[in-house]
């Protein structure tokens, strides 16, 4: 998982990065500890020294920002739950009632509400814009990035028009760079939206050429009936969109791959607003060299954008957790990635990131913390 | 994993235990969140709720005990490590230098080290006895429950005395009512021991009935031939006593299961002191209906011990991860548990029962803290 810094290409560079990453491990290994036993710890502190270029990095300010939005294949029934949960969920988020909050709280992690795009008009006064604080006078307040009410109905039409790709992009990245200017070095992403994983598994689909109906999964709770017909309207939006645009297979810029304007026409086609958002926040993290934490199914969705247009991005990456949506194995397996948390999540909100966050902020902890053999006077193994 | 309280028997009893489950369960699923969708963190505040028996569970001053001692079996060359660097790490403790103490402090988790029979004279100055606090005047103390001077090598002898044993249970009681007298409700274990991976395994072959060679490990870092070594060292020892003492299986309680008497000898022949006083902690901590955090391969041997003398141990536990020593999934197996984490840990010391506490914490926040559907105005799924 941890590449380094693999844009450089000249070898005298490539030779810098080397001695970097085993400066890093020679320290880890002179650890008070048999080597390697701190197991995923290790992994991580490792890739969080490689990103911030040093022996000591440090986690400043942690934040998880959750990106709301609508998607009009809700109205197609494809999950258990009312559109208007989106907004209600908002509100929750405001009201400092959801999972998100608590775990935000209990690990001091800043919480960011966005609204992406969600089919409601909240009142004026909860709204703020990218510049302003997100908590004042002791308010929560809702970060303003409307794209629209809520996607068009992938079923039938394009769910984000070109221009409104555009202004997703632009939203992500004026919301990441004010957490940036704010000193923030670690993000964590999370989503509400109902009906978003059907968005995801198409997503999914698409990039990591994996059958639909292996893609599909239970969501925020279908029943086996359920899953089906929401895999029936699925497969029904694929062909529709098959049977418009000509076959992306003569684009592809390498083998099996989509280039990137093939992936942002899927996002285009079937993306949701807040999983584009989050796609977008999650490369200009990575030009800010901010660790970024990958939470579920819709999270690691977005993130399989961002990685089919700028494989760097998995330089940053923390994969929090599998999610019991039972398409993300194969996700995560596509990647080549080992999610740290196995405990059955499967709510979203960025739950799993905001959980995860002391165990990634453990590895910072003993590289920075941790007495070596010789400063303890500790013998080390015999020869 | 959750049985409740299993030692009420009468019909009416356990009605009142079914509605307290059904009552927590209930205040559970109308979370603002897919039903079911926090996974084992469900799981957790079920059993907490249950332990504490309560719908409002509270965790009260976390507290890890570090229990080091010696083993005469280090002198056979069962670990790549020499037998000092046991002392040299409870040295380390004190001086806050080890992983453990890392991972106390960031989770805020009070840390005591409690010398149970190291091959060492600390300094006096640095030593305190269980009814004193285990940091005064700013520095770390060592809790003084030492039984002797590490315990006799099993190779050749009973590692532990009949009388030991008993001192052994005295101190470990001492210890955990101490720290219920001081208001802990949860309590995480863990050790420190060259070549205790050569004790537990064999206590793990002899309760599980496996075989020595799959509950035989690297330890601490043991290559292949090292492994072999130790095989066949602990395979020698088992021998021994089998040929001193008759057959357990004639005063077997249960088929397949030791008695108490046979678990007590199998303490004597083979244990560790800390592996003792973790066990009898455990089960002085379950009458005291604190939640029990367990450890590593080690802490999960102790943990066999305390439950094949009473079940419900299990009611109080929580496992905090799979080490990645080779037989400790067996041993998860036996027992029917999954623990929490699975990242390659294999360090001891608690280390990943202190990284779990905010995992633990969260799933008696999220049952506090958590809005329902109700009180947020949420709409719940469609009928």
């Amino acid at each position: 998982m941890v590449s380094g810094i693999s844009n450089i290409s000249s070898t005298s560079s490539k030779n810098i990065v080397e001695d970097e990453a085993q400066q890093l491990k020679r320290k880890i290994d002179l650890k008070t500890k048999p080597l390697g036993s701190l197991g995923r710890l290790e992994d991580l502190a490792l890739q969080i020294g490689m990103v911030q270029n040093t022996l000591s990095p440090v986690l400043t300010k942690p934040v998880l920002v959750v990106f709301a939005a609508d998607h009009g294949i809700a109205l197609s029934g494809v999950s258990p739950y009312p559109q208007e949960v989106t907004h209600q969920m908002v509100k929750n988020f405001i009201a400092d009632g959801a999972a998100i909050n608590v775990f935000c709280r209990q690990n001091s992690i800043a919480l960011k509400v966005v609204d992406a795009g969600v089919n409601h008009d909240f009142d004026p006064e909860l709204l703020v814009d990218h510049s302003a604080d997100s908590v004042s006078d002791g308010v929560r307040k809702i970060i303003n990035a409307k794209v629209a009410y809520g996607t068009k109905n992938f079923l039938h039409e394009s769910a984000i028009s070109p221009e409104q790709c555009v202004e997703a992009r632009r939203h992500a990245e004026k919301i990441v760079e004010k957490l940036y200017a704010d000193d923030s070095n670690i993000i964590g992403f999370g989503e509400m939206g109902i009906s978003n994983t059907s968005s995801a598994a198409i997503i999914m689909h698409k990039i990591c050429n994996i059958p639909l109906e292996l893609c599909v999964g239970a969501g925020a709770g279908l029943d086996k009936e359920g899953v089906a017909k929401k895999l029936s309207i699925l497969k029904q939006a694929v062909k529709r969109v098959e049977s418009v645009v000509e076959s992306e297979s003569e684009s592809e810029s390498e083998p099996g791959q989509l280039s990137p304007l093939a992936v942002l026409r899927l996002l285009q086609n079937f993306g949701g607003f807040e999983i584009a958002m989050i796609a977008f926040a999650m490369l200009r993290a990575t030009e800010k060299r901010m660790i970024i934490l990958v939470d579920g199914f819709i999270s690691s969705a977005s993130f399989l954008v961002a990685h089919a247009l700028d494989k760097r991005v998995m330089d940053c990456a923390i994969f929090c957790h599998l999610s019991d949506e039972s398409g993300h194995k194969l996700m995560v397996d596509y990647l080549g990635v080992k999610p740290l948390l196995d405990i059955g999540l499967r709510l979203g909100e960025g739950t799993a990131a905001a959980l995860s966050y002391p165990i990634v902020a453990a590895a910072v902890n003993f590289l920075n913390q941790m007495a070596s053999f010789e400063s303890a006077n500790v013998s080390g193994p015999r020869q």
